[in-house]
């Protein structure tokens, strides 16, 4: 078996060793004679394994005890209805801004709209979301609850490489193409929140770290399952949780722990994208999505041929070499190479390779 | 490597013949050279898994063209809220009939209290949820938006052998703890839904059943991933699924049809059932639970020791019987023998024998 250079944007790939141990404890988890995913959320040992998950994820992100660190179903998508459900009722204006740098970003302003005032605070789509808008400080509202952004666009390769300062307006992050893929500074957030399926493991869950003082301003509709503070009293066990997805992050975070933390990966990840980003500067063959070097996704990286005729080539000698999943979002076609903390160097390199041979038999 | 077996309520036992599947294609599957957890959900070889996993679904309920079948996030918990969401606004008097019958039934009737007017129809707890209520249909009331039970009660190990006649009224169904074990006419529901982790697969989504004339009826706050049409019109992909679940659901469903589908399962069941009622009857040594013959779940078994200072003893003779989980629920003590469709006839056998043999010594 081979496995491939998976550049999908996700559910993206899982690292192999990591894969492997799953595969080779799935049927018998630590002698117990069931499976991980046939015990009970409330068992001892999958309490141990919640447990060091989130531990691990206190210890490699950096966040402060003042924050709750959660796991909550639905993924990145239903926390568009919970963060205003949860936060709007801080002020009682009702009031959010919200940050439009892509369809995601879109999605959760959109989803605000139904539960008070929104204001886009800056838009990128005039720009085809392919430059990040300027955010004018002067514009955040004293009397917005909060302040809301995605750090990384998947589907246009952008991403913020310093955040506004908000004052004491709540800023809240949408991580989820990015979450611990850089070290950042997690008491500048009220809240952030990630999907699994990118950089943390298997679809279906969201890891939303939100700092306490933010909790028990829940309207008073919020289904419990959308509901932060509940969450926090539960210790994430409200209901039967996604047992695997919980299990898999915290085997994939003793990896990331393992290739020495953030510190390490940030610099790995750069090396990467410089990489596949010099290699489409240096042409003019490939078409970089994203002209501003300082708005570019160290995670997503877009581009498109010269000569769009030969995408299909591109893409079928691609997976060839054992390089799959390059195909831009439907909603934007074109390429894009999904480098996530799994996607090692060796992968990267064979895709630098790869791009470099065809662009000289085709130009 | 041995199996144990398992008892535990869920998520529970997963068919070792599904597991060992799962395992063998775990890093590569099909030949892509990427996990099935590792690909997108809107690829073709996802939507082929998720159209298969639905196809048998609707297969081996018998479930009609009349009804959607949806995969939604959250596990059933989450429908408690979600229902209340989509249905009470069929009527405007926004009042439905909760039928109480354990701690799963009184959770869904105390969420749906946030919503609209919630009237008990029949109330086990009084007898402590050991023996079912009786219904008394003159009292379902025709400004009622619908009626709802829950059809296996996991924690007492009751089961409703029959349901009322509710008229036009729609008759929603809790079967997480017994969905797919027996033969049910879908046609008497406007809506039955299960949480995967008992009959079905992994935990963390459900499976919901509804009558598509039930769509549309939502309140305007619901969340699109708590709002039934917004999945009916995505077709469970409104946003980035639980992939592995809904995988493993199609696995274990390719199980379910080559064991020959609900009527020979049901079959097994009902044997596996009256193996161990039929050790607890004739035994003054073992008591069970629920007296009623007609009560009986054929999901869970729940008995208690005459000797209660025994438990600790039959419990660690047990597990070194590789009999594990047998424990009662935190809330009620004893023991209870989950008995799912993964359970073998083979292990029901091993625990009746262990349960005979235990009560010659120590009575």
């Amino acid at each position: 078996m081979t496995r491939a250079f998976n550049f999908g944007a996700g559910p993206a790939m899982i690292p192999t060793p990591v894969m492997e141990a799953i595969r080779d404890e799935f049927l018998d988890y630590q002698g117990t004679g069931c499976s991980i995913i046939e015990i009970s959320h409330r068992s001892d040992t999958f309490i141990e394994v919640i447990d060091k998950a989130e531990a691990l994820f206190r210890e490699i992100s950096g966040v402060s005890n003042d924050y709750k660190v959660l796991f909550v179903h639905g993924g990145a998508s239903l926390q568009f209805s919970a963060i205003p459900l949860n936060l709007l009722g801080l002020k009682p204006a009702r009031k959010a801004q919200y940050v439009r740098t892509g369809v995601f970003a879109k999605k959760a302003e959109k989803e605000a709209h139904r539960y008070g005032h929104i204001d886009c605070l800056a838009n990128g789509e005039p720009l085809d979301f392919k430059t990040l808008p300027e955010i004018d400080e002067s514009r955040i509202s004293e009397d917005a609850s909060y302040v809301y952004m995605t750090s990384n666009n998947t589907i246009y390769g952008t991403q913020w490489k310093h955040f506004p300062n908000t004052g004491n307006i709540p800023l809240i992050i949408d991580s989820t193409s990015e979450i611990l893929s850089r070290r950042l500074d997690y008491s500048k957030f009220g809240l952030i929140f990630g999907g699994l399926q990118k950089n943390l493991g298997p679809s279906g869950m969201a890891v939303v770290c939100i700092r306490k003082d933010l909790l028990g301003y829940a309207d008073a509709g919020t289904p419990p399952l959308l509901n932060y503070e509940t969450y926090s009293q539960e210790k994430s066990l409200i209901n039967t949780t996604n047992t695997f997805a919980i299990y898999v992050v915290m085997k994939v975070l003793e990896w990331l722990k393992a290739k020495g933390g953030l510190d390490a990966m940030e610099k790995i990840n750069d090396a990467k994208a410089k990489l596949l980003y010099d290699i489409i500067d240096r042409s003019s063959f490939y078409l970089g999505v994203v002209k501003n070097p300082q708005h570019r996704s160290t995670m997503n990286v877009t581009f498109n041929l010269a000569k769009p005729e030969l995408e299909e080539k591109f893409n079928r000698l691609a997976i060839e070499k054992n390089l799959v999943a390059l195909e831009g979002h439907r909603s934007v076609g074109g390429f894009r190479a999904s480098i996530y903390n799994a996607m090692p160097m060796e992968g990267v390199q064979a895709l630098g390779q790869f791009m470099q041979d065809f662009e000289k038999k085709e130009i």
